[in-house]
């Protein structure tokens, strides 16, 4: 990851923004590539992993009923969490990820779908994002490393043409 | 990491025990190691990466005066870190990671030296902990990993010898 982590951290630098990383099946992996890059500390705030389900709700503020009633893996988490992080760090961007690494199925959720979301404000109090699915296949290595460079990608994109 | 981290996680759940983790230059690696793990959802809560030095007192409650006076690597930090990431997350076990991975020094400190903690109660209300100094050598990357190697070997040997 570290050419891609280069890119991105030197982009973030140039735009003056900083990120804050949420994360559940990537178990920290993101915000490691990241770190990876010498002189990311001007630019990464830092990142929470939140690998049990309350922890989502008690740390980064994810609703406890959304997660009650439809689990830790869905899109409005991966949303929440990276609107939760952002605000918990202080960061202008916050990224998340949460999903089934396997290899056993988890909330009736197939191993291998995955939701990532890049969160930041337009203006203070305009809370924006993006969040995508992902259908991955291969061994629980394989998911988690696929899961790292699409979140950084979404990112990137994000950063690139300037929606902030 | 994976091997270690397999008997790791098989002795923390004979225990019934649970662990947190607080990062510094490791930057989310710790984590990642542990969750490499099928089945680690047992034990591991998760995880704060407090990249930025504000961020650990403002997550994990180091104590800012410290972190002013003393920079964020130091013996004390790692000690703070460890315990506040246990009760923050709401595990048996913190574990925490400070130090210099370079290229450059840190708040007057070399690179490659490197504190990491574990922390766990006694009792309620009888914190107790392990803290260890290392000098390390290598790039960046060989830093990182010596890190993740010996903070999880420390926290092997507390829960080996039965201490928590």
């Amino acid at each position: 990851m570290p050419v891609q982590g280069e890119a991105l951290i030197g982009a973030l630098v140039r735009r003056g923004d900083t990120v804050a990383v949420a994360e559940s099946l990537t178990g920290g992996l993101v915000c490691a590539a990241l770190t990876a890059v010498p002189g990311a500390s001007a630019v990464v705030r830092g990142s929470v992993t939140s690998y049990a389900t309350d922890v989502k709700a008690s740390v980064l503020g994810v609703n406890a009923q959304l997660l009650r009633s439809g689990g830790a893996v869905q899109a409005e988490v991966a949303r929440q969490m990276a609107h939760g992080v952002r605000r918990l760090l202080g960061a202008t961007h916050g990224i998340a990820t949460t999903g089934v690494a396997g290899p056993d199925p988890q909330d009736d959720v197939p191993v291998g779908r995955v939701f990532i979301a890049v969160a930041w404000d337009d203006a203070p109090g305009v809370p924006l994002d993006e969040v995508r699915m992902l259908d991955l296949t291969g061994d629980r290595a394989a998911i988690r490393e696929q899961t790292v460079t699409a979140v950084l990608e979404l990112l990137e994109s994000c950063v690139a043409e300037g929606r902030e």
